[in-house]
């Protein structure tokens, strides 16, 4: 018997049938003693569906009565489940995030949870009630209702296994957990039975959609372990835990691709203190957020500067580095935005050398040509032509022996 | 320079171009330098859906949560108008029932309001900011969401305008006022500008489906004056004000039409002491509401008992009478969902007799046979039969020159 999160998000209650379905999943957990506290996103759809209302009426609606808008799309679901448990003859009780007591600070659209009072929440578990938890919402010290950022309903579920010191935190989802590769990408890919905070983070900005970062950042810092499955069946997904509960530390756990970034170069930069802060800056101002940045000294005091942005910001991107390439003198500015990034990431990789180099071989060999790089500690990172990326999983799947069972 | 609150209803917000019209009323209001709250309702047809999806959960939804599936409903539409005026460049604040402090008991689905506290909605105001409430709801003193049954959103409007000491309250409806009869029965009906609450009260019930007759008993109660009009028109519509604040009496100031009722009689009932009790306490257990109740004293100790209920109900109603009219003897049970009850309505027919004298010839002259008479203070009902309707209403507006211009 224990105290039991399960986060249900979009598609696992996209519609009367499967809210249904969770209500005989969490029943099943109930009736075998556990005490359970469910959070729930809004049905699939549903929050795009209110944004696009909120832009029919300004391009700019004000954030704070975008987030009531948006807060209905949980409350929702919380009730159709809540209803659901009741007709069944389970004891169930919706909270919204300001009766659940999820205090966040005031950035409408992308609010922190400074705090949660748990009382309410302890308190009809005491009773051995069912508390439905709206996700994606909480308020700030006025009452305000506030939202948490998309995938919010994650961090939401970390939050209160934290505040209430729950024996699990469960998160479902349409896929099984994490896997190697994308599944979609790369047939050969297996689920991970178990993988660190750090592995999970690289994965989530990496292009792995299951988990919001900052829910991943929040189970790290309260140490909350996760468990990612599916709500379609009974397997086991995928535990999200500290570094030294994975057993077997592989060097490398998974290769992730992101599609979605351009390029931009600007040649032969005048090597100067304070000439970064002139290229970057105005673009930081525009809200486009740099991934990458690559300097390699040249020779004659110039060097070449390369940075990728999203997509969707390239040709703003470009527009800005023409401008700035003007101001500073470089001679020339270079964009592309037919690339891939692809990854290889795992915590095993601190204290084994030659990932690096194994990485770059496999690509040598199917004569993929590598035109950035970068690194962190636990993950190296290749910008390549966008039409390899495919290839290059999948290449470096087979490399690193993704698809080997574990022993 | 006043303080208004103005209460849009479900057509008047139907969809964004129609929220869009309301935000530009608002603002002409707000421009002429008033201080201005808005309640509003649930896009029409909305909360109809969200009680159908909960139905097809379970035929008995849990209350406390269908209240919380139902609030969505004008949150979802206060955020809608609050974006729409921030767009526009004006200052407003959505606030649901708990942020604008409407404390309720915890009847769910039909709550009454007990305490406003104001604070919040002054305080705001004391900014030049326009206010936007969710009507239909509140909350109990636990914190948890409540809603006022249907039509709600005109008594949150009233109990607001009483809380704040409103100059006016005006409630935006799709028609432009009250009138002396159905404008789709009567061609010649006309709009109405001043009317007491104890009248309004009688048109509510009798079928007048403007206002809530709760919202009516508050404005009453706490001497607020209402101001029923159209939201898509700049005409006046009609006052609902104090008895001594309308100047001109009228003896009869309205016809109303109802067809949904049915009558029961059982005959020959015996005329004994608690007979009544054991008539209609069964009836009332089954949770079928009485309207009129008629018993005329029989020769032989003997007499005939008469009643009417909804229409809907007919058929279970005439069961349990079967079953009771067994038991205390009654020879024959008689049924009829065939009838129609039209009404005159007037305050000042307390001070002039002839008017029922009036009704009964009026009907006569046209053949239409009365089969049933009930009266108020202010009110005389003759039921008919039911394919005379029309022509009852119509007989009686041109009787009591409903038609005629004020002078």
């Amino acid at each position: 018997m224990g105290l039991i999160v399960q986060k249900y998000g979009g598609t696992s209650v996209s519609n009367l049938d499967r809210i249904r379905n969770v209500a005989n999943r969490v029943a099943k957990t109930y009736d075998s003693g556990h005490n359970i506290v469910v959070v729930l996103s809004a049905m699939a759809g549903v929050t795009d569906g209110l944004i696009e209302q909120a832009n029919q009426l300004t391009e700019t609606p004000d954030k704070r009565e975008l987030d009531v808008l948006l807060a209905t799309g949980e409350q929702m679901t919380a009730a159709l489940l809540a209803i659901t448990l009741e007709s069944m003859r389970y004891p169930a009780r919706s909270l919204l995030g300001h009766q659940a007591e999820i205090l966040t600070n005031t950035t409408f659209g992308n609010a922190r949870i400074l705090n949660i009072g748990a009382g309410r929440i302890k308190a009809l578990i005491n009773q051995r009630h069912i508390v439905v938890v709206a996700g994606f919402q909480g308020c700030d010290d006025e009452g305000n209702i506030t939202t948490l950022g998309r995938g919010g309903s994650d961090t939401s579920a970390v939050a209160i296994s934290a505040a209430i010191q729950a024996d699990a935190c469960e998160i479902y989802t349409d896929v099984g957990g994490i896997y190697t590769a994308d599944p979609n990408i790369c047939s050969k890919a297996r689920r991970i039975e178990r993988i660190c905070y750090e592995e999970m983070l690289e994965m989530a900005s990496l292009g792995a959609k299951v988990l919001q970062i900052r829910s991943v950042e929040f189970a790290k810092k309260f140490n909350v372990p996760l468990h990612v499955r599916s709500s379609f069946n009974e397997e086991e997904g995928t535990m999200v835990v500290n570094e030294e509960d994975v057993m077997e530390k592989l060097v490398v756990s998974g290769v992730t691709c992101n599609k979605n970034e351009a390029r931009i170069t600007l040649r032969k930069v005048p090597d100067q203190p304070g000439i970064a802060a002139k290229v970057f800056s105005p673009i930081a101002d525009a809200g486009i957020q740099i991934d990458m940045i690559i300097q390699n000294t040249r020779q004659g005091g110039q060097t070449d500067l390369t940075f990728t942005v999203p997509e969707k910001d390239f040709n703003q991107a470009l527009q800005i580095s023409n401008r700035i390439a003007n101001e500073i003198n470089a001679t020339e500015v270079l964009g592309d935005s037919d690339i891939a990034k692809v990854s290889v990431i795992g915590v095993g990789m601190k204290n084994h050398s030659g990932v690096a180099a194994k990485m770059f071989s496999a690509l040598a060999a199917e004569n993929i040509n590598i035109r950035l790089i970068t690194t962190s500690e636990i993950r190296i990172s290749c910008v390549i032509t966008e039409k390899y990326a495919e290839l290059a999983v999948r290449t470096l799947h087979d490399a690193f022996s993704l698809s080997n069972e574990k022993i």
